[in-house]
This record gives structure tokens, C-alpha cells and sequence, in this order.
């Protein structure tokens, strides 16, 4: 018997249809012996139903009404799959999330989980009954609602199963695992049955969406094991583990990509220092995120300094990026919206050596040029032409045997 | 500078324009100098709507999860109403029941108001806010999530000025005040500037449903001034007072009506003791509410018994005092289901003898025949032929001066 942390996101709940079927996936698994605590998220549109109504009265709506608006969503799915559980004879109790006690700061929209408070879940637990607690929303120490932003469910969950010290942490979503790869982008590609949580932080980054990324730090830090499953096939899914010093890794885990990056680059800085902060913090102030920072000193007293933001900040950031390059007297700036970033992810490069030149080499075979380069201790990240991407992301993918086809190889090293 | 407790209902804050249009209005009051607490209810078919997906789920939804479903209606209200008032410049803050410790019973679907914390109420008021709570809902001593049943923000407003105690309780509605009959019977009814609780107590308990009965009780009993309001137009609507001893009364302030009731006689019943609650236990027992009763002994030791149900529960009724008559023995059941109840209402009664008997005249020269009389003390209904009801209205409402016409003489009296 496991004390198990189940959750459902937004298309798994996306009808009474789909609320009965996930009833039953729960009483299928209570049957095993299982304790349970479901955590859900609002009916997919809900939430975005709900903004939309703030959105008629306010342009930008009063953040912490804002979160007493949305946080309902949540508390519609608990008591609907409550009330279908009981329907079929489970025994079964909803609870927002003031009502355990899910205390976070203040932020609102964007809060973060402080504590959770057991007593009532295991007490719950104890007489039998599967608990059902609302995703993405919490209280603040005044009592005040909070949210904890989109994909907020994720991070309840895991904050849920390390409080409770649950067995595991199953996150149901419409994909049946991490993969070595777009599975649209290559045929082949593999699910995995097991990866890193730094892997999966690595991965998220590069735009490898299964879970939010805080909800995988929480992981991390609590030590909760999570799987990633599919809601409506079976499967086992993938295991996220937070400390696997006892497996032998394949230096690569995963190829993944980001086709949305745009890159600026400003050519002849003055090589001083505080020249990056003089550039990026305006860009920070604007609430642009930038992602990859490569500088590089060109000799004759300038550097060059490049950087990527998402192609929907591209527009903006350049606009303040040659208002500040004039202002330090910078030489030139280039750019470049049609860019894609790829990525190599694996735990096992810290015991790999040559990962990076073996990359660069199946890229330089394949004619791709690569513009940027910036690595990690578990990554390498180029950016390259996003024409050609996916023949980059198949060529990685072959040449480190994560396929389907080079499964008997690649097993052998797991 | 007074503290006013406003309440808003369904229809009320309908849409987004109309929540806007009550954001002004609070504003507009706001600005003589009051503090201002609002209480809303669901947006007009929300209660419904989510009613309704608890029904695909569950024929008999639990009580506790349905309470958990239907609370998240109020709750959008009061984010949404927050947001208007703070768009247009106004502070403003929104609580749930359970945020400001509206404590109630544990009976889910129809719990009662035990208290209320009023102290993040009065400290918001104090530094300017306007405070908009979510009526209908409570906690009870564990935490769970409760309602008062339909029209329980009513309730919640009376309580909660009650609680802070406030200088006035305003109730708007779609109507803009209690009349002296119903207009659309009696076009020269009259609105009553001032109405004492006990008169809405038994107007709302003879079908003229302005106001919740409980809300009502409850102004009674904690002495909370109340007015009734038109949300749509202007006008000083009616103030409901718990205590006026110092008043003059008319005899009669108002003539109400009901047509939903049928009529039952059992006759013949053996006149023994615990006759009347064999006949009335088992309909109690299926969830029938039974209003006048009228017993009386015919002599032959035998006595008769009638009383009315809901239309709606008469069928249901007549098959169980069926099987009860053949069990005690009694000689015969006589109904009608064409019947209507006609009453006459006012505190005045108890210091103006006679008012029956003239009630009695007045029907008899209409030649309308009284079926069955219940008498209180400050109420007087008569059961007769529903063909007959609106001319009997008129007649009484004619005959006790209530009307426009006979306003002068009816005004030396109040």
C-alpha cells in the first residue's frame, strides 16, 4: 500500500465526461490499496472564461481579486469530481487550498508555497476517504487568496506529496511520457522511462513543456519522485528522480529545441566593466526575459555582446537596445528573428568528456552553422538557422542513439 | 456619516454592465459620507447553471460538495464587483464567507448563521474601503464550506449588519418596495413607507416574497432597520422596523394572497386525542409542508380535518391521507384544488377589534364563500375559489382604505 499523489490538469477534467473517467481511473487504482490525494485545475477554458470577465471591467485587473476570481475555478472541478466519486460509492472529500492550509507569500498570480498544513488530508486518509484539493491556489498569511500562476497544479501536487511524504507524485497529462525527442520531430524518438530532475529542468527550459519548471524544482529539492503519465491510455510513464548517483547514464538523455528565440547582438562595446549590466537591466525593468548570454572580447577595447528573447519580445528589445547602445557608444547592432535554439540534455556529460565537440562535429557534417554556443554542466545550447532545425535535432538524435532503433545499444547503457 | 449594508441580488449584478452600474451606485452612496458594506449573491443563473452539473453527476448531490460547488458563485460576484469599484477609483476589497468567519451550523444546503467576526470588516472600513462580501455562504466549526439555502444573502446582509452593528440594511431588488396588495392585482395599491417585521413575516409566509423569511426573522430579532430598494430606479423603497411601539397603526396594512395551495378535508375522523398528528405525521414525513389547518368537531363523535399543501404536493398528498383515512377509519375525503388563500395583515389588528368579522362582510356582500379561516394574531386568511380571489383582493383592499384614492385618510393613521 502507497500513498499516492495524483494529478489532473485542465483537458483531463475538460468535461462531466472526462470528470467520470478520471473517477474511475481513481477508484481503478484505490482498488490496488492506494491512498490517494487528487489534485485538479480548473475545466480547460474555465480559467481563461474567468479572466476574460475581469478583463470587460479592468484592463489591469486588481491582482488579488483577481486571484478570488480564478481561484474558483479549481473549487468548481473538486466538488464536481467529488461528487462523482461519491456517486460510484468512493468515499471522498474535497478542499480548497485555505482550507489546507497551502500557505504562500503574498505575490499574487504568482505565489509561491510556503507550507502545507497534513492533518486534515491524513486524517481523511485514515477513515479511507480519497482526498480531492484544488491546484493553483493558496492563502497568504493575512488569509487573503492567492494563485500560484499558470501550471500552478504541478507545483501544489509536489508540494502536497512532500508534505504528506507520499510514495509518489503522478502527474496526468496528454502526453505518455518525457521523450529523447519531439516525437513530431522525430519518428523514432524514445520515451524514457526514468530522467534526472536536472535533466527535466534542463529540458523544460528548452521548451519541453510535460511540467512546470517549479513544480520540478520542488521536486528536486523535496526529494519527491514524480511520474509523468498519460491520462486517457495506460502506461508506466516517466520517473523523475531526484538522486540516481547509483545509475550508470548515457551521456545524452534528450535532444530538445525552442523554436521561439530571437537573437540581438551588439557589436564594438566598449570593453569596461559593467557593460552586460548596462545593457540587460533595461531590458529586465521592461519584464523581457532573456535567455542565452554569450560576450566575447574582439580585441582593439570592444566586445561583442549577444543574447536571445522569446520572438514576441524581439520588436521591443531591439527598440531599447539601440537606444542604450548609442547612449555607451557601442559600434553596431545585428539581429536575427528567424533563429532556433538546440539543445543537448544528460546528466551523463559530467562523467562524458568531448559531448560538445562530438555535437559540433555532427552539426559541421550536416552544413549547419552555429551562432551561438552556451553550455551548462548537463547541456549544450547553439543556436543555429531555424531552417535547419529538425535536420539538426534528427542528425543529434541518430548520432547519440536515443532512437527507437539504436534501443538495444543505448539500453545497455542505462 | 452612517455604516449601510447594501445588498445586491442575482438579477442585479446579471452581467458585466449591470455590475458596473451597481459599482457606480455604491460609489454615488459612498460619497455622502457612508461606510459601506456590499453584499452580493451569483450572477442570475449561475446557482443554476452549476446546479445543473452537479445533477449529471449525481441524482441526490452530497450536501457538503454541492455547498463546495454552489459557494464559487458569490465568490465570482464579489472578485467581480471588487474589480469594477476599484476601476473606477473606489478601494475596495472582497471576503468570502469563510474569510470573515461567517460561522454557521453544519446543515449543507440550509445552514444557519451562528456569528461573525466583524473585526477585517471594521478595519477595512476604517482606512476607506468599501468591503464586498459573498453572501449565501458560511463555515462551520470544522472549516467545510456551507449555504444558506436560495435567498440566503438576504441573511447574510441582515447578519452581517447586525453583526457590525450598522445604521441601516439596505435589501435591492427588482421591486421598489412592499405595497399594500400586488399591483398587478390592484392597480391603486399603495407602497408602505415603513412595514413592521411581524406584517413581513406573514406577507412573505402568504406569497409575497420580496424579502427571505429568515432575513426577515432575523432583522427582528437583533432589532437591524431594513429597507427594501428598487436596484434600477431611485426611491426611498420601504424601511422594515423590528419595534414601533410608539406608531399609530391602521388596522390592516396590506391585503397578500397566495394561489399555489390546495385544499384536503378528511371527514368523519373518530374524535380521539393524537388524531390530527396521525393524519400530518406521515406527510411530514414525505417532505410535505402542510399551512393552515383547521379542525372541527361535528358531533357523533366524530370530527372533521382540513387543511392546504402546495399544488405542487397535492397529489402526493391526497394518496397519503388515502391510505391514513382507511387506516383511522374516517368516512370520507373531500379536496379542491381550485382554491386560493386570501389573508389581511397588520400589526394594527391587535388593538382594533372586528377587523375579522368586517373582513367576513366585506367578502359575503361579494358573494364570495369563505371555505376555511386561520386566524394570528396580526393575520387573517381565508381559503375561497381561486376564480373569486382577485375580486376579493380588491374588495378588501377597497374597503380598508389601502389605495391611492383613500391615501389621506389611510396617512392620518400611520
Amino acid at each position: 500500500m502507497a500513498l499516492i499523489v495524483q494529478k489532473y490538469g485542465g483537458t483531463s477534467v475538460g468535461s462531466i465526461e472526462r470528470i467520470r473517467a478520471v473517477a474511475e481511473k481513481v477508484i481503478k487504482t484505490r482498488a490496488l490499496g492506494h491512498e490517494l490525494v487528487i489534485v485538479v485545475s480548473a475545466i480547460a477554458g474555465e480559467t481563461d472564461r474567468l479572466a476574460q470577465l475581469a478583463q470587460e471591467l479592468s484592463c489591469l485587473p486588481n491582482p488579488r481579486e483577481f486571484d478570488v476570481l480564478l481561484s474558483t475555478g479549481e473549487q468548481v472541478t473538486i466538488a464536481l469530481l467529488s461528487l462523482a466519486l461519491l456517486e460510484k460509492g468512493c468515499p471522498a472529500r474535497s478542499y480548497t487550498g485555505a482550507q489546507v492550509h497551502i500557505r504562500t507569500d503574498s505575490a499574487h498570480n504568482k505565489a509561491r508555497i510556503l507550507g502545507i498544513d497534513g492533518s486534515k488530508i491524513r486524517a481523511d486518509l485514515s477513515s479511507g476517504k480519497v482526498v480531492v484539493v484544488a491546484g493553483f491556489q493558496g492563502t497568504d498569511e493575512m488569509g487573503n487568496i492567492t494563485t500560484l500562476g499558470r501550471g500552478g497544479s504541478d507545483t501544489t501536487a509536489v508540494a502536497l506529496a512532500a508534505a504528506l511524504k507520499a510514495d509518489e507524485c503522478q502527474i496526468y497529462t496528454d502526453v505518455d511520457g518525457v521523450y529523447t525527442a519531439d516525437p513530431k520531430v522525430v519518428p523514432d524518438a524514445q520515451r524514457l522511462s526514468q530522467v534526472a530532475v536536472e535533466e527535466m529542468l534542463e529540458m523544460a527550459s528548452s521548451g519541453a513543456k510535460v511540467m512546470q519548471i517549479r513544480a520540478v524544482e520542488f521536486a528536486g529539492k523535496y526529494n519527491v519522485p514524480v511520474r509523468v503519465l498519460p491520462t486517457f491510455q495506460e502506461g508506466p510513464g516517466t520517473l523523475i528522480v531526484a538522486h540516481e548517483d547509483n545509475m550508470q547514464h548515457p551521456p545524452v538523455s534528450g535532444v530538445t529545441f525552442n523554436r521561439d528565440e530571437a537573437k540581438l547582438m551588439i557589436q564594438g562595446v566598449p570593453d569596461k566593466p559593467g557593460m552586460a549590466a548596462h545593457i540587460l537591466s533595461p531590458l529586465s525593468e521592461a519584464h523581457i526575459e532573456v535567455d542565452m548570454i554569450v560576450q566575447t572580447v574582439t580585441g582593439e577595447g570592444t566586445s561583442d555582446l549577444a543574447f536571445t528573447v522569446h520572438k514576441r519580445d524581439f520588436k521591443q528589445a531591439l527598440s531599447i537596445v539601440e537606444q542604450v547602445a548609442q547612449k555607451i557608444g557601442a559600434k553596431r547592432i545585428t539581429h536575427d528573428k528567424k533563429v532556433a535554439k538546440l539543445s543537448l540534455v544528460g546528466v551523463g556529460m559530467r562523467s562524458h568528456a568531448g559531448v560538445a565537440s562530438q555535437m559540433f562535429q555532427i552539426l559541421g557534417k550536416e552544413e549547419i552553422n552555429i551562432q551561438l554556443i552556451s553550455t551548462s554542466e548537463i547541456k549544450i545550447s547553439v543556436i543555429i538557422d531555424e531552417q535547419c532545425l529538425e535536420r539538426g535535432v534528427r542528425a543529434l538524435h541518430d548520432a547519440f542513439q536515443l532512437g527507437a532503433g539504436a534501443q538495444k545499444t543505448a539500453a545497455s547503457c542505462l
